[in-house]
Parts: C-alpha cells; sequence; structure tokens
C-alpha cells in the first residue's frame, strides 16, 4: 500500500470515473426474469452526483457491465450519456478517452474501483480508491482505501473529500433548484 | 447540536413530514431498466402511518425524487396525495404550503431529514429529526437523532413517541378495519 | 415475559400460522410503479413450509397485505390457497377459522408475529412466537422470542422446534421430489 | 467435521458445481406479482465465474429453483445451458450426470450447498463447502466452512482458491476482453 498521504492528491483531481458494481452499487446484481440485470444505487451518492454537476467536475462510469437502469440512472444525475462507457473490458483506452474528450490529465482524475479489472486504471488515475470492501489485489495498490463500502458512501466520501478542499461542497438551492 | 431535550418538544408536534430517501428507505434505489427509480420501504413504518392517519395527524411526504411507487405506497397508508410533495429541490415553500393548507404553525409540525437538501426545512420545523446514518451537516443541527437507520424504524421511532405523549399510541381494531 | 419454558409447549403444536411483513421477511416492502407491493422472502424458510407440507402440518398465512406474490409464493410451497388470509385487519376471526376448518383447537396452533395487530391473535395462539426484532409489545407478551430476525430464519426456527419435537425434521428425497 | 485440513484437496479439484439460493445468493427470493422468483446475485462471485470460463474450469448450477433469471444470469457469465440443472429435488443424479458429461469423478469436483437438499452431492463431491450460515446439519459434514456468507462471496472465496493452486488466478485482459 502506498505509504504518503492520499490527501495531497485531492488538490489536483478534478474529475472522476467510477466502476458501478461494488463501487456504486454493494455488488448486489437482481437478476430479472428477461435478462435484465438491475442494481442498487444510492440515494446520498446520488447528490454527490449532482453536486459534481452543479460545480463543473466531469463524471465518467466505466464499467463491465450493461444495462437501461445505468444509463438512466447515471444520466438522471447530470452524467453525460457519453461519459458512460458500458462493456468496458479492458477500461484504460475508455478512461483515456475520457481524459482526452475533457481536455483532461490522466493525473487529474480520481478512479474508484474495487476488482481485478480495475487494477490497470487504477494504477494510472491521479487518485486511486477502494471502497472497504474491495478485493485485497485492489486495496494493495490503491492510494485511498475507504472505511465506506461500495454502495454505502464510497463514491460520496471521495466526491465530498475533493470538493472540499477545492472549497465546492456547498449547496446553492436556487441553482439546484433549476438544474434538476 | 442542541442541548436541551428534544422530549420537551414532543408535546408540541401535531403533524409530520418526512423526506423519502435515506428517511423513509435506507437510501436504496433500484434503477429499473425502463428509468423508474424504485424504493424500498418499511412494514413498522407504515403501521405508524396508518397510526397517524387513524388519531387525526396530517402526514406530508417532500422528496426531490418522484415515482409512481411513492405516490401508491404512501396513499395506501392515508396520505393524501396533494400532501406527496415530489421533485421538492427548494422544500421549504412545500413544507409551508403543508402547513397552511392544514392550519398549523411550522412549529406544530416535526420533519425528519437525512441530506443537505433538507437543512432549511430542519431549522424551521417544529422538531428536527435526523436517523442514525443521516450525514455529518444533518445531524449538527437536529433536535433529535434517532438511534434507527433510515428505513429501518425511523419513522416508527417518531411517530411513536409524539403519538405517546398524546395518549394517541393504542389500536382501536374496529376503526383500524374499517379505515384500511 | 411469560415466565415458564417455551419448549414445553411445542409438543401440543400440530400447525403453524404466520404473519408476513416483519416474519416471513425483514420488513421490507418493494413499492412497485404501479402499485403492487413486493416482498422478499428467503429460502432457508422456504424449505421448512415444505417440510411442513411433506409431514402433513397446516400453515396459515394471515397478514394485513395484499399481492399476487404473496400467493403466489406459498402456494408453490404447498399452503392452500384457503389458507392464506389477506388484507386481514382483525386477525382473530381468520385465525379461527384457519383452526375450525382443520379442526384444530387455538393452543395446538403457534402463531407468529411482530407488530400491534397480531396481538390479539398472539394472545389466544398455542404457541406465540416473535422474532428478533419484533415490537416491545409484541416481545413482551410471547412465549418464545427467537434470536432469529423476520424473513432471516424465524419460521425455520420455529418450525424445526416443533417438527423435531415430533421426529418429523427428517428428509425423504423421494417423497420431496414427487411432491414439489 | 472432517478433522485434516481441506487444502489437500484443493489440488484435486478441476470442475465446479454450486447450489443456488444461500450460495450464490443470500437466501432472499424477490416474489414477483407474476408468480415469477427472482434473486439477488453477486458481482464478484460473477468475476469468479468469468475466471473459471477463462481458464477453462467447467461450473454446473444445481438447484431447487426455477427462474428465467437463473439462467440468463450463469450463461452470461460463461455457464453452459446444459450444466443448469433446475427443478433439482434429488441432486446426486445432476452432479453424476455433470461430472459424466465433462468427463470428471466426482472427487474431482467441488459442490457448494447451504441446507439438507445439498447433503447427499457435500457427501460425494471432492470438496464440500458451506457458507458461514449455512445450516448445521451441513456446516457438520463439509471440509470447508467459509468465512464468507452466501451470495455475500462464498463463491469468490471458494474459486479463488482452487485456481490459486493451480497458478491459474490471473487475468489476462485481452483474453477477457474477447471472450465476454
Amino acid at each position: 500500500m502506498p505509504n504518503y498521504n492520499y490527501k495531497v492528491r485531492l488538490h489536483g483531481i478534478r474529475a472522476f470515473a467510477f466502476d458501478v458494481d461494488g463501487v456504486m452499487t454493494d455488488g448486489s446484481i437482481i437478476a430479472a426474469p428477461d435478462g435484465e440485470l438491475i442494481r442498487i444505487f444510492n440515494a446520498k451518492d446520488g447528490f454527490a452526483f449532482r453536486m459534481c454537476r452543479m460545480k463543473g467536475y466531469p463524471v465518467a462510469i466505466i464499467t463491465g457491465g450493461t444495462s437501461e437502469g445505468i444509463v438512466s440512472r447515471f444520466s438522471s444525475l447530470g452524467v453525460d450519456k457519453a461519459d458512460i462507457y458500458q462493456k468496458s473490458r479492458d477500461k484504460v483506452p475508455d478512461f483515456l478517452d475520457f481524459c482526452n474528450r475533457h481536455g483532461l490529465k490522466p493525473e487529474e482524475v480520481a478512479y474508484a474501483g474495487d476488482d481485478i479489472p480495475d487494477i490497470p486504471v487504477l494504477k494510472i488515475a491521479g487518485l486511486s480508491v477502494a471502497p472497504a470492501d474491495a478485493v485485497p489485489e485492489v486495496k494493495d495498490i490503491c492510494d485511498y482505501v475507504s472505511l465506506y463500502l461500495g454502495g454505502r458512501g464510497l463514491a460520496r466520501d471521495l466526491v465530498e473529500q475533493v470538493l472540499k478542499v477545492h472549497g465546492d461542497w456547498n449547496l446553492d438551492t436556487e441553482v439546484y433548484s433549476k438544474l434538476f
């Protein structure tokens, strides 16, 4: 595990990318009869995404999964559809595409992942973040292992820490009412 | 955190208003393929709502979310549809509208919320209540932080305490059978 | 709380009646957009119901709720549709109807409930049982408060204890294969 | 409980068979209004199944249940439909059929189960595995009782241990991208 204090890295972060299963959810996948896989998201994480939108922080979703629910959930929270990468098996090109399209360097983007396919991206992101229940291989290489579980506050924890160091963690109710 | 005993405020409460996500639920949001967001409610909270209906305590729902499931769930528990405020971004006007329509002063209404958009209402309600897993900003300003989690007994805890000080926490099976 | 050992009562029990929300479930109610309320049941409880069916113990469901899912779930486990009482507000007549139709005295039937509307039946059942997370008013009057939570082993615990004292807790795979 | 170290058995295992409820899930069964029973699976377990597929370990599903969701979930993870045994009441013939079709001896196949109907298969499998929350009768006869719960890491734990002793627990991203 890296031995410096991850907090020095918060200042350089200007965007976020998230895995879905085990990060934006607790890893549960509801298998509907028609073959659709349905995820369970978290309201407090959702509010953090809205804050990103209001304060101008780009957010990407990079997931090996695919479902209509993922797209509709995250676009309703202000994530651009172009920034939702589904069926992403090799996640590095998708991560770099997100960076390029937004004029960001990889070291300016925090990435949160919980399992082995996330490792290549975690290694190049500006801040690598794991939920408390990530697999050991992921925790071993992350800058920051949160006390929060996937789907139970991990995304909120990360976004809140970054926006706070930038002075952006505050709600303008009027803007909020207009945007959503 | 307020340093008086919140119990003195119970006597003045004659109505309730509740946020939904994280208060009437544990914050989980099931993202259905068609874009619909589905909530998971709690049966013991439901019984508390029925007691409110039987004893004549108005109940409001004030939520930033919107879904058919919210309306159908709470109307089946006896909440008037006019008292269900959805897509509420600035919650204060909705809270005041509920008060006005029922001839109540804000200090006669308890409000339970768990996240930052709830803070303006929590500050004007007669009793401000947070679930055990509310965000720190909310817990800091609430009169009462329950030991119960959102969706796992918070609403029941609040309603029960208020109805008990008024001598209203008792079930007339005959009335119950007729009303629901 | 009764001060005798509830185990002496197990020998006289020949049938079971169960509340649904908080007993056969953890109290969670999924509010579908069409107004349907969907419950989450437990597989280990389900196996206990099948054992009842195989060994000839009548089982009733007595719930204030109503949904197609309740009927289809319990009939698939061998509960007769006539023994599934929905929208039961005053549960005593339904409990007595179940007893009468099966030629049972109330003292031969165990009832498990978790909330205030269950109390009148709990008072007349041969064995009154509460899950670990029942409300205090129910725990106070029950013969047996299980260590298991509603929907997480409560029904299994009760059925297993009764069938064991009668020597009926054993699986004949051949009969099992034919019945289900 | 067997008193040898189960780890010596890992070396001989070349395939896996899994019960569903309580093993690939936490035992929760969502009872949809149309009678369909819906399961909730786990993403980290899913990745383990994909590793089996990539490394050539046959995997069977042997369940007493039946639903479209089971078939679609496990085929999407690389399990052959012929290896998904539903409505299996006497599980031994299905287990042996899986062995025969893949040219495996029962002692080369690990089986994970959590309840009484799993016992006959657990007794003949090469490695018998129980989740931490299996019933006592199952735990008593299993070679290995995992610290993980059903649906919360049990399958991942088992697959990972077996593939690691064979040097197969490593991800080739290129193969992964092509297969799924």
